[in-house]
Formats: C-alpha cells, structure tokens, sequence
C-alpha cells in the first residue's frame, strides 16, 4: 500500500464524473463535497432514458435509497446495468436498511445483482443488508450492537466473510469504522461524534467512497481506507473550528465540506489514524 | 405551565423520531434544525410501502405540502393513518394555501381526517385552511391581513373556534404569532424579518413543533408555545451574528439552525417574549 | 441602456414571483439567491393542476432540466403554457443538453414552442440546444470548446442567428460570458472560476436571469447583462472572503449568496465589467 495521500491525489488528478441515485435530503452536500474531494458529480434518477445513458458515461455509480420512489428499483437497476457494462465502479448505500421491509428488500436485490463494488453502512445497516434471512427484522444480532474494541476483530470476521461471498468492499462506519475486503480489514480511528449531529455526513462519505475508487482501481481497499480517513479529518478540523467560533451544526457541517475542500495528500498522511487488524 | 425550558430538555433528553413529508426545497434545514432542536429526522414520501411502515416507528409525522407530486394525497394519507394509529403527533403545514386550489383541497381533506394534532402555517394560509367555505379563494377574509395589535384578540378568537371544531392547535405566524387551543391563546413576539428574507423558516418550524410535541405529549399548547418562542430567539440571535460579520441571507440561515443548537432551558427562559391573550 | 444598478433596483421594487421547476440538487440556493436578488420564488412541478395554477400567478418561469423525470415535459409544458398566457417571461436552463439524448430531445421540444424569452446555458450546451441537427451528440461543433479573446466575436455572431430565430435573448456562460439577442451582443468578465467549484451557480444564475428578466420587461437584453455581471461580482467578493478566512467551496457557496443579498445599485455600477461586441 502507498500513502494514503497518494490515492486522495488520484482523484484531483482524474476529476471522475460520479453519478449519483441519491436522497433528496443531503443530495446538494454529495454534490459539493463530491467538488471538494476532486470528482464531478452529476445527478439524475427520474426519466429512466435519462438514467441509463448517463450511466453509460460516468467511473462511478453510487446509490443512496435515503428517500426510495415507487420505481426506485427499477431506477438503480437501469443505472446499475449500465454502469456495470462500463466497468464503472458501484457502491450502495443501504440507508435504513432494517428499518422498514422495503429498504431491506431493495438493497437485498442491489446486493444480489453481484455488480456491486463496495456497500457503505453503519454497523446496523450492514448487519440487515448481509444478515438474518429469515428474520423479520434483517438484523444480523452480532452485529445489532456498535463496532468497540473488544468486539473489534470478532465482528471485522464477520464483515470479512460477508465481503468474500459477495466479492465486494464493506465499509462499516460507527465510533471506529471498519474498511474490509475478503483478505484484509482495516480499522479506523479518524472522525468526530458531531458528524451524527448534521444530516448527510454518511451520505457525503458514499459520494466520496465512489469518487476515491473510481480514480483508484487498481488498489481500492486502499483507497476507501484513504477515503474514511480523510472524511474523518475533515471532520475533526470541522469540529475544531465550530468550537473555536462558537457555532453550531449548520456551520460544522459547511467547514466539513469546506475541510474536505483544503485537504491534501500531506495532511491526510499527517492525520490518518487507522490500523490494520 | 412549567417554564418554557423545560418543554426544550424533554426534547433533548428523548430524542423523539420525527417522519417529515415535506418540501425538497427546504428539506436539507429541516433534518439539520430538527437535530438541533435535539430531535431525530427521517423523511420518507415516494414508495408506499416505506411510508406507511417508517411513519408506524415514529414519534412524530410533519406534513408540509410545499412541493406536492402527483401521488402526494396518498402518501400523506398513508403515513398519517400509520403515524395515527400508533398516537403519533401529527403536524400539517398548509404551504400556499389559498394560493393554488389543489392545495387548498389538499390542506382540507388532512385536516377532515380529524386526525391532526397542529396545524401551522401563516395567517393567509391558515384563513385559507379553515375559513370560505363557498368562496373560490378560500381565504377567511378576516384573516386575510396580518396580525397586529388592533386585531389580535379579534383573530385569537376566531383561531380559537377552529381549533375546538378541529380540536387540535393553530399556529399562526406573522410579525406576531398566535399559538392557540379551544382554551387558550398565546402571542408571541420573538423573532425577526430576517426569517421571511430565507427560504424555509416556516419549514424549519413545523419540524420543530412537531419535535416538542412528540416529546411534550402532557402538555402540548405549552410545548408549542415553547418551540414558537425558541426559534424566534434563534433568529434575533442570528440576526445579531448576521450583521455583526456584515453577512446575507445564506449565512442568516446557516446561523439560525446554529442557534437551535446552541439554545439551552435557561437562554429560552430568559429570553421568551410571550403573553397570554 | 441606463446603469445597470438600476435594473437591479426594480427587482428590489417590484419583488417579482418567480415560479422554478429546477433540479432537487441546487433548489435550496436558487430559492435562498432569489430572495436575495430582491424576488420571490415559489417551487412546484410535481402535481399537474397545482403547476398549471402556480404558474398563472407568477411574473417570471425558471425551467431547469438538472433532474428530469418520467413526466418533466408534461409537467413543463403546462407551466409554459400557463406562464405564456399571462405573459410572464420564462427562462430554459438546459442542464446537460449534449449529455444524453433525453436531455437535447426534452430542451429542443421547450425551444421549438417559441414561447421562451431567454435559454442560458454554458457554451456546449448552447451547442447542444441550437445546432447540430442529424448530429446525435447534438453539439455544434463551433461551440464545443470555450469561448475566448480570439473567437468570441464569431461564437457571438453564431450566438445572434439562433437568438434571431427564436426571438430570444441567449446567455452563454464560460471563462467569457456572452449576453445576445438578434441586435446586440455583450461580453462579460465579471465571476471567478471558483463559481464552478461548487454545485448551483449555474442554476442559480438562471434564477436571478428570470427575476431581473421579469423586473425589466422594457429592456430585457440590459437586464440579463446586468444580472450576469452581478453574479460575477458577487462571485469575485466571495472568493475574496473565502481566501481572507482560509475557507473552501461550501463557505464559498455561502458568501456568494450573501454577496447577491447585499449587492446595490451602487457597487454593481462601479465594478460591471462589460462590452459591447
């Protein structure tokens, strides 16, 4: 593995045009934090002629169902398809999974196509996209509880087993987020609680994950490792500076993006704290 | 009554999970100034299936038809049948009421559901909601006009007869607000122009009523009466910050959600500006 | 052709209604920067009856095609018509003309009504729209690449035939701004590239374009030219802010619409940089 720096220079150098399925909710933070990481994010998930061309000429794919339509299935899977043809890369953000059958089911049949690059999760989401068929809930019970250090390896295990089934990346995000692929895990430390005190920042982190393996291919678990770092970075800057002013969690979530805007490859090599495990 | 502080830390303290149907344009500030207010957002209006179970597992469900689709009568209609059952708080925001008739048809066919627990919007579209029976506009033409002194008590009455045919509480916004029940009637005078010069201030406070009245369920005209006196102190703060830094309306914004976080039981208590009419 | 400040004056004045169906990425900062051009904005393209009705009411259409759905030409065909019919100016943003095929097909359908009065875009988009028939990319090939010293007065030339044909004002966005219609043609120097280092300005442009469009139906060329040069200017001043506070791209996207908000006559006067070609 290079830096970590090296993989964030990729992306400015390469400006991958991302494609985004994304909530309603967070979709303009994506957008501005795609810019600020280096991408060109571009958004369409409506006319379904729209979709799939677009996908056709993007690196990267990355579905949110933050806010799932009626014809939500039928939207990713045109884009998935299309992406897929070009080789793009392809990451699924299962948000609420577990939370209500629908959003469980979806990201089920998103897993199931196989054409997945990475799937982005907190640990709950995770546990309901991969675990307990037939569980009504789609909780996987080990992983029902947040990632600490004494769970760590027993439940990066787990992850690792999942990731080896599906042949994809798994980024569990918590307290201490887990990066794993089939043969390695990566555990990292990076990151501020004020980052579940803003809508958007898993959000961001999908957009951003896209946009880091789309200008690394050749080594992509390094660069969502590199990815997770430096949202967390950011966010710790972020905090500092919405103490220092006096501010609140509008303001911490613009000098997030804002953050993510002036990283660079030194920085981010200065202040990644992760491990492998 | 408890002091109005008290109606804040219960919000704080439960965290309640808030269903938001509401508007994409102002969606983004709603989820950040629920959290702020120390609630928990989700928003959920496109697949049926997803609407009706995420608004079983919540606290508290906001209506606020400011961008209505084509299929928004039975979204609305799903997630308040669900949210109802389990007693869920049910909060209507009747954006451009009277303005267009589809949505003066749609404001009243939530409100003959008997089941709202508040209705908030300015006084034109509240006149619009409960007056005119017969009339094309809709508008109660003695509510047509802004709230003043003269007319206070006059309008404070007429809310107050809505509200005991409906039962349920009206908000009424304007240079003064009324917060009103079939008992009793409340004016508050906190707050700024500032909050009319961005998009989204009146989104950004139905999130909010809706979050202190999940969490404020014993006491609720109170609970209300306090989320109208607290984003009202958040504004003329930010107003304060605003032209301190000699900024514009988008820092405005970004400030005022600031201040809903920042907000504590003892700022609300010592700056409420309210009387009972 | 008065000072341009005092275009900018009647927006203030006259605070026009200004109905926008435009993506759900940047709709927030088009709503928020109209405000702060001194308009009013109402968003609604979803529920047909309610667009039909909106759009009556209004003294300006803002059409921006960023997020297509399945039913967008419908839903934009009913508020032009309405629109028309009043006489309100309408505006064509042809977000991704070029891109896809859905995107040309959907711009040239809203351009062959021969109801708009003005379509910005940047310059291949213009491509995309105006020339290239039997050409599948749909751009014209004089217009793929930016404009500069050396070709602006050719592209400006080009530019003038389609506005003659269409008996509308064209705005050409790049590093060089062209402002034309079938007599005259500006240039405009104003902005920073910064402006494309965040999601929106773009749309937000388009926004102001119909609030000064709609302000100024006496003189709508100058009105475009003075609503371009004052985004630029506004642009140039947030660049400036972000640097002093060693911000990045989301305080930019703040400051800018700050900027607008506290833009007058007077500094837009003093720093237009324009001319005639």
């Amino acid at each position: 593995m290079q830096n970590l720096g090296s993989y964030l220079s990729r992306v400015h150098e390469m400006h991958p045009l991302i494609h985004n399925i994304t909530n309603y909710v967070t979709v303009h933070d994506v957008a501005n934090v795609e810019i600020a990481a280096g991408a060109s994010p571009v958004m369409t998930d409506g006319a379904l002629d729209d979709v799939r061309d677009m996908a056709r000429l993007v690196s990267g794919l990355n579905i949110n169902i933050g806010t799932p339509r009626q014809s939500y299935e039928e939207v990713c899977m045109a884009a998935l398809n299309s992406a897929a043809e070009t080789g793009a890369v392809i990451v699924l953000d299962p948000v609420g999974a577990g939370a209500t059958a629908y959003r469980s089911e979806l990201s089920k049949k998103l897993l199931e196509t196989g054409k997945l690059t990475a799937v982005k999760g907190n640990i709950s989401e995770i546990g309901a996209l991969f675990g307990g068929q037939g569980n009504t809930q789609g909780v996987d019970a080990d992983l029902a509880e947040s990632v600490h250090e004494e769970n760590i390896d027993e439940v990066a295990k787990k992850l690792q087993a999942y990731a080896a089934q599906y042949n994809l990346i798994i980024v569990a995000t918590g307290a201490i987020d887990l990066i794993v692929d089939a043969k390695q895990a990566y555990a990292v430390y990076n990151g501020t609680p004020m980052q579940s005190e803003i809508t958007g920042a898993g959000c961001m982190l999908s957009g951003i994950l896209t946009s880091y393996l789309a200008a690394n291919k050749d080594d992509m678990l390094a660069a969502a490792l590199a990815a997770v770092c430096m949202f967390g970075i950011a966010g710790e800057r972020a905090e500092q500076l919405m103490l220092e002013y006096g501010r609140g969690n509008a303001s911490f979530s613009n000098y997030l993006i804002d953050e993510v805007y002036l990283m660079d490859a030194e920085r981010l090599d200065d202040n990644a704290d992760f491990e492998q495990r």
